[in-house]
C-alpha cells in the first residue's frame, strides 16, 4: 500500500465530503465552530471512519475524538497523531482536517498491514483548536496534555452560553476533563501534519518542512493622546496628531522587524481613530502590535525595543502614549530528537529537509509541555488559510504521505 | 455710548441666554439644526432683539433672520453685517452668534447715536452656515447672494425630509428664494466677525486679526491594497502591508505641509482597515486627506505633488493605489480694500495687526463672489471650537467690538 497518489485522493475525497458540513446552510462555506450542530455532524462522519478502520473509538469529555491502536507490547507508551476539526468562520477546508485524515490513512495503512508497533498509536481530532467561540485556543489539546483550567468552564460564548453548558449540551462531560488527560509518564511523542498557513513553502517550490519552533508572541495594545483640532485651523507646526505618532511607530515596528531577520515579525493589524472625521485632526489612535519569534531573547528585545522607540515618538511630539501587554506566549522548541527522524524521513523521500518557525499557533504547545513534539507543514496555495481559498496540491499531499509513513517506520525502529 | 466692557458684557449675557434654548432638552450642550424647533425658538428670540433695537427686521424664504438700517441717501448701496445662528451638534456658544450679536450691538449704537449712514446696513442673521442637516453648506448666505441652486431642494436629511419640505415646514419659502437675494449690483461689501476656532491668536497672545483669504480644500479618498495575511507565518519580506503605506504616505503628507510653511495644511483625519484583527497583516487600509491653502497654485502643486508621492509608495511595495477626489473649493482673497480699513481700525486701536489665512469655510465665500468680503477673527480659548468647551474671552470680545465699530467709522468716511 505504498500507491501515495491513490491513497492522497482518497484522503481528498474525505476531505470534500466533511468539507459539505457547515454551519452556513448554503455550503458554499465551511464554518463548524466548536460544539455547533454542524460540528457534531463533522465529527459523526470522521468517527464513522474510525470505527470503520478498526480503531478503539470513544469521545472524551471535551468533544475529542480519539482511535487508539493498541501495541501489544508490555508498558508500551503513546505516540499521539493529531490535529483539528473544528474551523473558524468561512474557513477553508483543510486547516486541521488534512493532519487527522492523513493520520487516518497512515493508521488504516498500519492496520491493513497488521504491523505491530512497540508503542500505542492514538490518533486523534481536537474538538477546539481555533478557539473562535470562547475566545481561548486548544480547549481539546488541554485536556488531553492535562493543562485544562477548571475556570475556563465559565466563560461564554457570545450567546452568554458558557463552555460548561457547551459541553452538556453537546453530550460531553466537564466532569470528566482531568480525567481524560493522558498521564505525563505515558506519553512517548506527538506528531501533527499541518498546512504551512503561510507562503514559505509556496515561493520556495518545497512540498514539505519539518518544523523547529513554534513563535512566541507578545500583543500590546498602544493609545496615543494627542489634541484633536480643526483640520483647517491648526497650523502644522501646532498640531499633536496622535495617528502621525501612530504611523511612525507602525513604520518602526515593520523596520525593525525586517532588520531583525526571518525569526522576527511584527503586525500591526487593527488601528482606529475614535470619533473621527476628515476635517478633525486625530486626537486619539489606537492599535494593536503582534511581535512573534522562535526565540524568547529575541521576542524580549524587540518588545524593549519598540517600547523604548514608542516613547520616543510620543516625547518627541508632545502625545501621551499607553502601552499594554495584552497576552504573552512563550516560544516552544519542537523536539530534536523526533526531527531528526522527520528529516531522515524527508530525505529518504528525496525531498530538500528545510526546518520552518511556525507563526500560528498549534496543539503542538500544549503537547510540548507533557511530550516530545513536532509538525511537518505541507505547501498550500499561496499561503492562504482561514478562507475559502485555502487549498493543497494532491502531489504536495502524497509527499507528505510518503514522508510521514517513513517518519513512522523510523520512530518504530528507533523503539523495537 | 464706547463702554465697550459694559457693551460686552450686554453681548455675552444675550449668548448665554440663545445658548438655553438646544435641541438638547437638558440644555447641557448646545445644539440648533436648521429649520428644527429649538432653531426656531432660538431665532424668535434673536428677532425680538432685532425688534426692539429699531431694526426693519423679516424673515427671508430659507428662514434667515434680516434687520435693515436704512439710508435716506438716495442710491445707496448695502453693506451687510453677518454671521449665523445654526449650529452644529454638542457645539459651543459662541460659533455664529457671536458674530450676530456683536452686529446688533453696533447697530443698535448707530440708532441711538442717531448716526446717519451713507450706505444701508442689513443685518444677518444666516439659518444655515453649519450644513450639518444636509450636508451642504451656507444655505442662508448662497440664498441672500443669489448662488442657491434649486436642485438642494430635493437633498433630504437623515429623516428623509427634503430641505423643500423643511423650509415648508419652518414656514419658509421655497417659490421665494431667487427673489431673497440682494441683487449684486446693490452690495457695497460684507463683513463678518467670528471667534477664529484656531490656535493662532491664542498663541500668539493677540485678540484680533484681520482675515486675508479663505483656504481652498480638496478632499482625497486613497485606497491602499494589499494582500491580507496571518501576522505569524508571513514573513516581513513577503508582505503586501496596506497599513504600513497608508503609514508612510501619512508622514509624507505630514512632512510635505510642514515643509511648505503655514499656508498649508494636510490632514488625515479617518483611517479604516476593512475586516481588521490583531492577527492579519492589513489587506487594505482606506484613508481621507484633507489640504487646504490659501493660494490656489500652492494646493495644485500639494496635490500632485502627494499624489505622486502615494503612486511611489504603492509602487515601491507592490500595492494597488485607487486616488479620488472627493471635494474641491477654491481658495477665496479677501477683499484689500476693506482690510486696508480693518487694519487702520485694528492699529487705531492699539493692536498689532495682523493677517490670517481661515482655513475653515465661512458665509464670506459667497459673499465674495458678488461683493468685497472681508471677515476678522477673535481669539477663543485654545482654538478649540464645535465644543462645548468654546469659549472667549469678554476683553477679547470688548477689544473687537472697539475695531469693528472703528471700522464702520472708517467705511462711513470713506463713502461719505
Amino acid at each position: 500500500m505504498t500507491d501515495y497518489h491513490t491513497r492522497t485522493t482518497h484522503i481528498l475525497s474525505r476531505i470534500d465530503e466533511l468539507a459539505t458540513i457547515s454551519e452556513d446552510a448554503t455550503g458554499a462555506t465551511v464554518t463548524r465552530r466548536f460544539g455547533t450542530p454542524a460540528f457534531l455532524r463533522g465529527r459523526d462522519l470522521v468517527q464513522s471512519w474510525f470505527e470503520a478502520a478498526g480503531l478503539e473509538t470513544r469521545l472524551d469529555g471535551i468533544g475529542n475524538l480519539r482511535g487508539r491502536l493498541a501495541s501489544p507490547r508490555p508498558g508500551a507508551k503513546t505516540f499521539v497523531l493529531a490535529s483539528h476539526i473544528d474551523t473558524v468562520v468561512n474557513a477553508g477546508k483543510y486547516d486541521g482536517p488534512l493532519g487527522v485524515l492523513m493520520g487516518l490513512n497512515l493508521v488504516e495503512s498500519i492496520i491493513q498491514q497488521d504491523i505491530e508497533l512497540p508503542f500505542h498509536l492514538e490518533l486523534m481530532a481536537f474538538s477546539d483548536e481555533e478557539g473562535v467561540r470562547f475566545h481561548t485556543t486548544y480547549l481539546g489539546s488541554k485536556v488531553v496534555t492535562g493543562a485544562f483550567e477548571p475556570a475556563l468552564l465559565q466563560r461564554t460564548d457570545a450567546d452568554g452560553i458558557t463552555l460548561a453548558q457547551a459541553i452538556a449540551d453537546m453530550g460531553g462531560n466537564a466532569a470528566s476533563l482531568a480525567a481524560d488527560a493522558l498521564p505525563a509518564e505515558e506519553w512517548l511523542g506527538y506528531f501533527e501534519l499541518h498546512i504551512e498557513q503561510g507562503p514559505v513553502l509556496w515561493e520556495s517550490k518545497v512540498p514539505i518542512a519539518l518544523v523547529t519552533a513554534i513563535a512566541g508572541q507578545q500583543r500590546v495594545e498602544l493609545t496615543w493622546t494627542g489634541m484633536a483640532g480643526h483640520a483647517g485651523t491648526v497650523p502644522m507646526p501646532m498640531r499633536q496628531d496622535a495617528l502621525a505618532a501612530a504611523a511612525e511607530f507602525v513604520l518602526a515596528a515593520e523596520a525593525f522587524a525586517l532588520a531583525h531577520g526571518r525569526g522576527l515579525v511584527a503586525t500591526v493589524g487593527q488601528l482606529r481613530i475614535p470619533y473621527s472625521a476628515s476635517n478633525v485632526i486625530p486626537g486619539q489612535a489606537i492599535h494593536s502590535l503582534d511581535l512573534r519569534s522562535p526565540d524568547a531573547g529575541q521576542l524580549a528585545t524587540a518588545y524593549t525595543d519598540l517600547q523604548a522607540r514608542a516613547e520616543a515618538i510620543a516625547a518627541r511630539r508632545g502625545l501621551g502614549l499607553s502601552w499594554e501587554l495584552v497576552q504573552y506566549t512563550a516560544p516552544v522548541a519542537c523536539d530534536r530528537e523526533l526531527n531528526r527522524l522527520l528529516g531522515h524521513a524527508i530525505a529518504a523521500s528525496g525531498y530538500e529537509v528545510d526546518g520552518l518557525v511556525s507563526g500560528a499557533g498549534h496543539d503542538a504547545v500544549p503537547a510540548s509541555a507533557v511530550a516530545p513534539a513536532t509538525m511537518a507543514f505541507i505547501r498550500c496555495y499561496k499561503g492562504i488559510s482561514h478562507n475559502p481559498l485555502e487549498n493543497v496540491e494532491a502531489a504536495d499531499v502524497a509527499a507528505a504521505l510518503e514522508v510521514a509513513e517513513r517518519f513512522l517506520v523510523e520512530l518504530k525502529n528507533k523503539h523495537s
